[in-house]
């Protein structure tokens, strides 16, 4: 069964009538799941989970969408996190889907935004239709307060809707997105400046693996230091290369790893990856669990 | 959400229409679904598998026990692979239930059996209601041909039902069993001895593992040889404790794996494992792969 998450993310975290009439409209479709929605104050940003079927998933977002810009005014708006529109991101995750239709599911969602609320709306990441605006820290640079004069220039027309600064809403960016993992190395050492060199090695801006995203941190009261990281293609740069790769670096000083963290949401297939690899399992597939039969069954 | 198998055997393999006639009865359930089913006319058997809620499955199997018995003969029945009814094995694997649930309804079932449908039922494996009827190849020593006089011994008074022997059907086996997994581990010599030495080493009969069958053989025409397993309790001793030995004993010899394969469903419980185990991610669960939210959803 075809399936794809989204993770809207909208500038309300203190009004929580305002999130909750939002999150109903996910509630009330039928085809999506609610997975979390958490609400914070000091960002004023809430944001929502849902998965299922790309058709429902496309018709909760729209409602979503649709009642977050009724509701939420951002002339009035204030909060510690970046926001460019009263929805400011929508990003479509593909899980059980090619990422060709989820960044053309992107585009028409996009392009609905742009037409029917007539606000304008930018895409990101890889639904970007020109490289400079794959990072939504560059699309949102300077935020909804540079909108206006941002709309005026015609480097930053809008990927979808008028080049028109509409106060209340500002601007809708729209992404499609692969899966993240979250993937913490505990290391047996204090040193935090060992948990650094190696997030240096294998992290793709100084030189690692292209897919990841990492940092090295002391945590607190443990004597241990941590690898964190971000892998943003699991497929292409797998758990078990990276996990090897960092207990390797680690082992040329002699430390060992304590323990990992997989935090949050883990795609199956990252799961069958690893069958595959550690246990050389290499035609394992996911389709051999059982549990995985009753998967959109009732 | 709770979810259990059933794999009916019935003694019926090369008259199809009753195979099929048999297979509705579990088509027909709401909450069951039918995974697979295949017959074979030389052991004139079938074995069907299906999967759901456990009210479902066992009225499913109810229906598909009647129809069975009503279609079938077993004072006619020939066939190359050992029975002793014409619904000669009736496995419960618990799935997402507790065990101790899954040799309940194993009891139900049976007992529901004796008394509707008036014929002699033993329990087996774990459902077994002393050690001598655990191994199914004891309870069904003699076979159909032997029922009568086995019958007439107290030895072997039925679990359910009455002592009577009834021509037409037989007897039913009922058991519980945990879902059993299969792996085979390929390799890199021709020496079929190292192969077999390994599955002593790891099998319980030998002293290994408690819960591993095993045997080694060659791979015709690789130059490889296997040592072929059966895992009937992952949770005890675990898929990957058991890849590691294997892995370490072919290592003594300078011999080293080639590749290993999952053959047939695997619970998601084991992947879990092997996710925990490799990763060392100790508190990773399988309710947090993304497609599980979506099991048993509509």
């Amino acid at each position: 069964m075809k399936s794809i998450m989204c993770v809207p993310n909208i500038s309300e975290g203190i009004n929580l009538e305002v999130v909750e009439a939002v999150v109903d409209q996910v509630r009330e479709t039928v085809g999506v799941k609610l997975l979390d929605y958490s609400s914070d104050a000091d960002h004023n940003r809430s944001v929502i989970t849902y998965i299922g079927i790309p058709e429902a998933v496309f018709q909760a977002t729209q409602k979503l969408v649709r009642k977050a810009v009724e509701l939420i005014d951002m002339s009035m708006q204030k909060g510690s996190h970046p926001r460019q529109g009263a929805v400011d991101v929508v990003p479509f995750i593909p899980i059980d889907l090619d990422e060709n239709e989820s960044v053309q599911l992107a585009h028409s969602f996009g392009e609905w935004v742009g037409r029917e609320l007539e606000v304008p709306v930018y895409f990101y990441e890889d639904a970007a239709k020109s490289p400079e605006r794959k990072s939504l820290v560059k699309v949102r640079k300077g935020q909804y307060e540079a909108l206006e004069e941002k709309l005026k220039d015609p480097r930053w027309a809008p990927d979808a809707g008028p080049a028109v600064f509409v106060p209340k809403t500002g601007s809708i960016q729209v992404a499609s997105r692969f899966p993240l993992v979250a993937l913490n190395i505990n290391l047996a050492t204090d040193k935090v400046d060992l948990a650094q060199s190696i997030a240096n090695s294998v992290r793709h801006l100084n030189g690692g693996f292209r897919y990841v995203r990492a940092m090295g941190l002391a945590i607190e009261g443990t004597g241990q230091v941590q690898v964190s990281m971000n892998l943003i293609h699991y497929i292409k740069t797998p758990i078990p290369m990276v996990m090897e790769t960092v207990r390797r670096e680690a082992a040329r000083y002699g430390v060992n790893v304590v323990k990992s963290e997989l935090v949050g949401p883990v795609p199956m297939g990252a799961m069958e990856q690893v069958m595959s690899y550690y246990l050389q399992a290499h035609d394992f597939s996911s389709d051999q669990i059982i549990e995985k039969s009753l998967i959109g069954w009732s």
